[in-house]
């Protein structure tokens, strides 16, 4: 393991020993009926087939497996809208440690669900993020507990760069990666496994129009924060670029672009109509940019879209197929 | 090629290599959420993921590339009510040829906009199973097609048991295998698969409460003509068994189990919820047996359910998860 922030290729080839027994190399599925609507070839990686429903398992895995067994005999605490606290839920459970997790009231109810079902223990929390992790790290300092962050933390990043070392080994003549956007340590590790290994790989990050954070700080040349907007996208929902995954970023990220919640929409829709996937809104980004026509391709170009998660409440879904 | 009504498993092999290039050796997920419900190991094989989106595209690509470029040369014909058509539709393109698809009115629209997009032709015909049979047969004289039939021909169930060489090759060690009934050549096929590689995997088919033709001809020891009643699962909607299908089930299948259309549609539910696939009714059958505790189970057997196709439109869709 490197001291630095960032995790490197070998941090993230080393990840994918730590948690290939526990997780699962995830298919990588042709999407033949998207690709006329869109105009390239499509390659859907659906981390919703992961365990648990979503990526989260990789980080959350690869950042508790390499702790010592004191450091997480208390148990283990983060903060998550949902997906990293089902991943860090199950990592728990794996390792006969408990989980904690502060969890926002507006966090939809089946990854609440979820959570609970894995054995952790979910404390609801009113409150900013900001103020969401002053009441981890008080738990945490009190109870001896190890916090693992959903995307500040190098490993965590590393075990989500497992998806592009996947992504490479199935399809090694890839030619544009597309990845949501929301704490930074999904497209991070995923940006780094790929540059990497293949440097001309174009790497496109997807964020929601209405929380534009890395957008706008690459505009800036600085971390922007911005007033949160509801945006259908929970996952992605979040005010500011992560400290540690936005360097990364800027130096591995080709193309940030936005999209808004009506393509998202789409890009449920058409996931599930022609590529019988349920994807959340957040794991739905990459098809409705290229819906959108946001993303500049041609016919024969080789799109992986990653699709992070497909923890959504049945009732809500039904909303959106109706 | 065998010249019998039954393929063997040599013939299912060799239906391996011709159809290998063109589909999808779709995955095995263990289904560990839907585990603790039913009592028992889950895996899915989720042939909703399949090119075309159900398993059919096996059998009739496997017998349109053992049939003679002249005997094709004029098109190929069948009746369907959608997931068949759409197979046929597609090899047909991929040989160039003309596909001619006789199709009851009562079919999902899904499933014939998507036999029209893959360039076939769709003629609505308001008449039962037999009386279709007849029209196509009428046309195919009069204009040289080869017909393809859904079920009886051994070329197409030697494609669809493909299946059940995939699951014993990525999961050897299966104890049960549960397969949806329709016409019978899915289960015929992956039956011979099993029995005539491994015979102590047991193999159980599964047929809905409102059809049960093979439950009542195993009872009457002879293939029995029921009233076709309208349950939810249109894919498995047929009135008497397969001629050709029929012996193979008597001889491989250990058990025939009923399942109604409220199992059925909670097996649609679970599937989503919990395996983020969308699965059609006729699809979802085996784990609604399951959730219904028709199967007995252990809770350390290996149960491989076949999940046969995702074509169902978005609205009924969100009827069913709302």
């Amino acid at each position: 393991m490197t001291m630095t922030n960032h995790p490197t290729i070998e941090d993230i080839r080393q990840a994918q020993e730590r948690i290939k027994p526990y997780i699962r190399h995830t298919p990588l599925l042709r999407a033949e009926k998207i690709e006329k609507a869109v105009g390239c070839q499509v390659y859907l990686k659906p981390e919703t087939l992961q365990i648990t429903g979503a990526f989260k398992i990789r980080g959350a895995l690869n950042k508790s497996l390499s702790l010592s067994r004191e450091e997480i005999a208390n148990g283990m605490i983060a903060t998550s809208s949902g997906n990293h606290a089902q991943g860090l839920a199950y990592a728990a459970r794996l390792l006969g440690v408990k989980a904690i997790l502060v969890v926002p009231v507006t966090t939809p109810k089946i990854k609440i669900e979820n959570t609970e079902a894995l054995g952790a223990e979910v404390i609801l929390f009113d409150g900013d993020t900001a103020a969401r992790w002053r009441k981890v790290y008080e738990i945490a300092e009190k109870n001896k507990y190890a916090v693992v962050h959903a995307f500040e933390d190098p490993m965590v990043m590393a075990g989500q760069g497992t998806i592009g070392c996947e992504i490479l080994d199935d399809l090694n003549d890839v030619d544009t990666v597309i990845i949501p956007m929301g704490g930074g340590g999904l497209i991070s590790g995923i940006a780094t496994a790929i540059k990497e290994t293949k440097p001309s790989v174009r790497v496109v990050g997807a964020e929601p129009s209405l929380t534009p954070k890395y957008f706008h700080s690459r505009i800036n040349k600085e971390r922007t924060s911005l007033p949160l907007k509801n945006t259908i996208a929970d996952g992605l929902r979040i005010s500011v670029p992560g400290q540690n995954p936005y360097p990364i970023i800027e130096k591995y990220v080709d193309e940030i672009i936005l999209v808004d919640d009506e393509h998202i929409i789409a890009g449920m829709r058409v996931l599930a109509k022609d590529a019988k996937l349920i994807a959340e809104p957040a794991a739905s980004i990459g098809i409705g940019a290229l819906l959108a026509g946001s993303v500049k391709v041609t016919p024969q170009e080789k799109v992986c879209v990653v699709l992070s998660g497909g923890n959504w409440d049945l009732s809500d879904l039904a909303e959106i197929y109706k």
